[in-house]
Formats: structure tokens, C-alpha cells, sequence
């Protein structure tokens, strides 16, 4: 079977042999390779719009981004203009510049509920400072998610319990997404001390089909914060800027009193943001949330160039188009080989499952050969789409998936 | 009385103005200028070297180095060529790039205690996983901290209780910093449940004067946690790179467990890392920690040049060098004007607060005093000095800081 190059002797092999040495278990988190598949390759060295290359050359056109962070493509001109502006005049400095307000200006006018903006690092950053928001202004203590969402790894939300205390999950309570009636047992749990719901804009839980947000549900959440005097707050960090220029679910008519941001507002460049309405703007001022480089200037001005470069080039009809294109591709494939696949979630953050593989031992051989023929994709998580994906580099991929799909058949067989 | 010109019509008042209607109470956090003194400038436009100008042009020696990030001078060409290398080739990639390894050898190399690095983005991070890494190995809870320490703004330390519960600290207990038996007291009420203990190689607490760490408490603290079976943690993240170009304590012979590390490591790019002992490494592989920028290039490339550059540059013997000619300086002013003052801390992480001034209201008027003629120093918080410090600049420093000294003398008299 053909797979990227990491025998023995590889940049690659060697980078992780040094890893294991001085990193624990050799990497860690999201980016672990260890918990994407065998045969992917853990190093990059360079990138350009959508393509990327490991440490030893294999080039691949990335549908990943960055895990979200690359909306605009990587080492986009205009971006990294505008950054690197901001970077001659100063970057991290006694206070924030000019860029600042702007930038809060910018996305209070994008983004239809929100009246005020602040901004962090990280997305756990962004969902933990909205959780302790909606605490603060409601003076109540229980947060409600769903099952198996994602919102970071701070100790309320974090998907393990290692190192983690009961007491820090101990007014978390659980609903499953896309059932209200889930949510009316947790807001009883819940009874007087109910504070708020967070909630991702589409459920993109790992290993799990994506599904779509259903309107009455939304509209659901709305009403029961609503009546209870709870904050909804929509977790918008990985979904953001590629479902629609302002929120997620400003089609929809919802609007949320909260919401966390991240990834793709900077194409790449460091920053979260924590979004609100005036109904919270005073507990906003009563919350100590910092960090040394939360105000750094060139985060700022790339982000500023990123929310007006996705207008002005009608990003998400952009991505909608080429994923649309991967979707239809990706279908016809699978039924050219006999194989039943299911695609779920927008085009633009597409993810591809097999049927029959509760283990995702399919996908794996899938993401495998996919990548050795020369597109990067996930077995187990959702991939992202950027506007530097052309309809030439769609049909360039789908060669690679037909790779995909051809070792698939030919492991497993049909079904 | 001389005030730096933010009078109604400067672009500082401008941008506050602005700022007022998208950012909630205008500013948050450590740069919040209200936080600061009156009279101090909120926005700043550009940097180079040890020079920082707001928005109104108004130039300052930086005596604040953005909070500490900047120890080689906002610009330092040496590190942004190697930052801008690596970000020729990609910053936010699907993986990590060579440079995570070459950090991690570096920081192994150069810090003693460490076996292993990890990274993050900000201080909090670094600090919260060490605690989680602390309460995984040992099995425990219980985290013993200094009353008034700043070790970020997560729950579990953040040091105002709002939007925070009391579960988030429920097994955290306090000791008095440099005070052995409160240690003692505080392990005895951990009970059988004592997972570690965070300090920082020195005390620096916010309106507080700066006490050097005691040899016999930081030997005790090893001793107290080798008896237990607990971690010792050190917080680097404010004093890391100014007293040792390894560990601060390495000196002193005390080795933790554990450490956090940020803020000066990449002379301003964000980047945060945990290092720890090879009795903490299969433990730190059962966190799930991550974030979606803390794997990105360019500030893991700076923080390289950066740690090379400190070392070759002998970067505390000059930062000792012009830190005690400021301290001189300061010293002879006070003693010129009359005025009582207490200057704590290492001299190259100085603070300066004056006698019978327990709102810090002299200070205030000495910072902005300061400020208005040229030198940039925070009444409340201890300052930073970095390599681009000369003893010509801190001789023009000398120059301000006169005035402010003449200022307080005028405004409160002798004492």
C-alpha cells in the first residue's frame, strides 16, 4: 500500500524520535499525531494557500486548515500585509494600539448581537470568560452544554477528567444537542440556579457525524434563557466566519447574549474573542480576564484584514461552491467503489464517514492514502475549507481521494 | 503640573471615547490605564528598542517592556529575522514544525530541572496545566499558594472572585510567601490529600514592595513537598530571563518539579511552556491540554533566537548592570528631594514605592509626572528593564524621573 514517506531515515522519524526525548509521549494534543492515524505525518514545513509540506517534502492540499485557523488561505498576500504593517510599528506593547477599537468596532458591526468586544489567545479562553460572565451577571452557578461538545480544556468543559477536578465540573450540566426536551430536565436540574447554555453553532463533536442545527431548537434555547433570565451563549470558535460573515445563526434569527471566537478571525494569527449584548456590558467590567499577550497589536490588524477580506470576496458563497464541489465529488466516488459513506455538516466544514466503521478503521485508510496521493484530510474530525481552494484544486484532491476510496474497496470491500 | 497630553482632542482621548462604546468600561485587564494612574497614556502606536511612543507621539524609555515580554528591546532585529524566516515558510500549520523540537532540546538544555517542555500560549495556561499535571501525578488536591501571588486568571487563581465559584478554588490554601511555618500549617490542613505547592522565585504582588525569596524557604518548600510527595512548582512566568538564563532558583540549588514559563521567552511573540522532571512525564502524557495557536512556529523560532540571544548577549549581567545604575540613581534623587523610598526586588525587575503613601498616590503622581517627561514606570507594579537599556538611556530616564521626584516633593513635602 502506498503511503507518505516516514520509513525509517525519514525527517519526519527523526523529528519524532528527538520528540520522544524531550516532549511527553512525543506530542500532545489536538495535533498529536498519535491520535489522527498511522502513517500521517506529524511535522510541516511550509505552507502556501492551500497547500502544505511535511518535513520531507510530500506536498498535500490541506483540508484542514490549521484545524480551522486558515480561512483565507495560508500566507495570504493581503493578510500578511496588513500584519506585517502593523508589525514595523509594534506588536506587543505597554497598551493596545489603534488596532484595537478598530477591530472591536469592526466585529460589534459584523456580528448582529454583539455590542461590545474583548479579546484573548484561545478559544477556552473565549468560551471560559463567557461561562463566568453569564455566572457574574446572573449570580447563578449551573452552566448547561451538550454531550460531547467541544469547548476547550479548561477544567469546566475539558473532554478528559485526567488532572481535572470533580469540583470543576460540578455546575456543568449535560443536554444532548438538537433535543429540547434534553434541555428542560437540565434547566429543572438546574432549577433557581441556572446561569446559562453554551452552544456550538452546528454539532461538530470528533467521531461523530456533524449534524445541523435544527431552527426550533435554536429558536427553543433562545426562549428557555429567555424565561429563566439565563445567558445563551453560542460557541462560535470553530464554526465562525465560514457559516456566514457575522454569526452562525443570524440566518436562523437567534441571537445569542454571549459568544466565543477564534480560529479563523485572524487566518492564522493568535487571538480569541469573547462577544456580548449591553444587558452584559457591566458584569463585563467586573471580571478579571487578562494575559500578557492578549492585546498584541499584529493578531489585531491580521484580523481586521481577515473579517473584511472574507466580505469583500464573499468568502462563505466562495467555500460553499468548492465544498459543494469535494461533496459531490467525494459521492460519486464512494458509489463508483460500492461504498456507503455519509457526508455531514456545511460543505465548507465537511466530514466524510464510512458506514460499518464504528472504529474508523475505514477512515483511517482513507486519511491515509489520501494523504500519501496528496490530500490532507481527517478520519476522525471535521475538515475546513478555505478560499484559496480553487475548483481545480477540488478535482486535483479528488484524484487523491480516488485513492482513497480505491484501498478502502479493496481492504474491506464493498458496503 | 506637566501631564503627557491626553487632553480632549488628543487621539488618546479619542480612541477612549470610541473604546468606551465597543469595549466593555472601555478597557480590561493589566493595561487598563485606569488601573494605572490618571494622566497615563491608554494607547500606544509604535515601539523600538527600550523607546515606546502613544498615539499622540508622546516618546517614553520603557520601564515596563509590555509586562515583561520584551527583555531584548521591542524590534530586536536579531529575533524578528529569525521569526521572519520561519514565517516565510508557515506559522499555524496542521502540525507542529521542526522548531517545537529544536525549543524543547534547547529549553532541556539550558534549565536544569527540565526533562521535558510543552507549550502553550499564555502564562495562565502554563500555571493551570502544572497544577492539573500536579493533582494527576500525585493523585491529590490540594494546592498550597502564596496569599496575594498573581499566577494568572484562571478559577482556580484568578485574584478577584468574580464570575469564579468557590468550588473553582475549593483546594487551593494559602501560605505567607518567605514564612515556613504558614507552609506548614497549610500542608497539615492538606492532610493526606497535599498534591503540590506554586510559588514564584520571588515575591512580586501587585501593590506590594518585592521580597527576594529566602534561601532556607525555598530549600524548605523542597523539603516539605520531598516529604510528602508532592510538586513543587515553579511560576517563571513573570521573572524568567532576568535573574538566570536557566532556572531563577538554580542558584539557590533548588530544583522543582514542575515550572511555567512565558511572557520574556519570545521577546514578545506569544508563546507560553511547561517543563517538568522525568517523574511527571507519563502523567503530563494523560492531560488533554491544547489550543488551537499553541503549536504555531513563528513564536517557538523567537523564542529560540530569543533564549540563544539572552546567553550571548549575557543578558543578566547587563540587565544587573543598568538596573542598578537606575537603582542608584533613583536612590540619590530620593535622598536629593528628601523623599523616603524603598526600591525592592532584583534591580533589573525593580519597583520603587515611596514612604506614608499607602494609596500609592505619590506614586501615582511620580508616574505620570515621570511619564510626562519621558520615562514610562507603573506606580503599583514592579517594572522590567531589558538588553536595549543603556546607561545612556537610563541617564535620560534619571532625567524624568527627577521631575517626578520634584513633583512629589512639591505636592506631599519631605518624608
Amino acid at each position: 500500500m502506498v503511503t507518505v514517506k516516514q520509513h525509517i531515515g525519514s525527517a519526519d522519524a527523526a523529528l519524532r524520535q528527538r520528540a520522544q526525548r524531550v516532549i511527553p509521549g512525543g506530542m500532545y494534543g489536538h495535533l498529536n499525531t498519535s491520535r489522527i492515524a498511522a502513517g500521517m505525518p506529524q511535522f510541516f514545513s511550509r505552507a502556501q494557500g492551500c497547500y502544505i509540506w511535511d518535513v520531507d517534502g510530500n506536498e498535500y492540499i490541506d483540508f484542514m486548515c490549521s484545524w480551522g485557523p486558515i480561512v483565507l488561505g495560508h500566507g495570504d498576500a493581503e493578510i500578511e500585509q496588513a500584519a506585517e504593517a502593523q508589525r514595523q510599528l509594534g506588536d506587543c506593547l505597554n497598551g493596545p494600539g489603534p488596532v484595537m477599537v478598530e477591530l472591536a468596532e469592526l466585529l460589534t458591526a459584523t456580528v448582529r448581537h454583539a455590542d461590545w468586544a474583548m479579546f484573548a489567545k484561545n478559544g477556552t479562553d473565549a468560551t471560559s470568560y463567557c461561562v463566568a460572565l453569564a455566572r457574574m451577571a446572573t449570580g447563578k452557578r449551573k452552566i448547561l452544554m451538550a454531550s460531547g461538545a467541544y469547548h476547550g480544556t479548561a477544567p469546566w468543559c475539558n473532554p478528559t477528567t485526567a488532572g481535572m477536578l470533580p469540583d470543576d465540573r460540578a455546575h456543568v450540566l449535560k443536554f444532548r444537542y438538537n433535543d429540547l426536551e434534553s434541555v428542560r430536565v437540565a434547566v429543572a436540574e438546574a432549577g433557581d440556579d441556572f446561569a446559562g447554555i453554551v452552544v456550538c453553532p452546528f454539532r461538530h463533536d470528533v467521531r461523530f457525524d456533524q449534524e445541523m442545527v435544527d431552527p426550533a431548537f435554536a429558536r427553543g434555547l433562545r426562549a428557555i434563557c429567555d424565561a429563566a433570565g439565563a445567558a445563551l451563549i453560542i460557541d462560535e470558535v470553530r464554526a465562525a466566519f465560514r457559516l456566514h460573515h457575522g454569526g452562525s445563526w443570524e440566518d436562523l434569527g437567534v441571537k445569542p447574549d454571549l459568544s466565543a471566537w477564534s480560529k479563523a478571525m485572524g487566518n492564522g494569527y493568535p487571538i480569541a474573542a469573547m462577544l456580548g449584548t449591553d444587558a452584559f456590558r457591566t458584569a463585563a467590567t467586573q471580571i478579571f480576564a487578562t494575559g500578557s499577550f492578549w492585546f498584541a497589536a499584529v493578531p489585531m490588524a491580521a484580523a481586521i484584514a481577515t473579517i473584511k477580506a472574507l466580505k469583500e470576496r464573499n468568502a462563505v458563497h466562495v467555500m460553499e461552491a468548492t465544498g459543494t464541489r469535494l461533496r459531490e465529488g467525494l459521492a460519486s466516488q464512494a458509489e463508483h467503489y460500492g461504498l456507503a459513506i455519509r457526508q455531514t455538516g456545511p460543505v465548507q466544514i465537511p466530514f466524510m464517514t464510512f458506514a460499518n466503521d464504528p472504529d474508523f478503521v475505514k477512515a483511517e485508510v482513507f486519511a491515509r492514502v489520501t494523504a500519501a496521493h496528496g490530500a490532507y484530510v481527517h478520519p476522525t474530525h471535521n475538515w475546513f475549507l478555505s478560499t484559496a481552494h480553487t475548483s481545480t484544486d477540488i478535482d486535483r484532491a479528488l484524484q487523491a481521494t480516488e485513492q482513497g476510496f480505491l484501498a478502502v474497496r479493496r481492504q474491506y470491500g464493498e458496503g
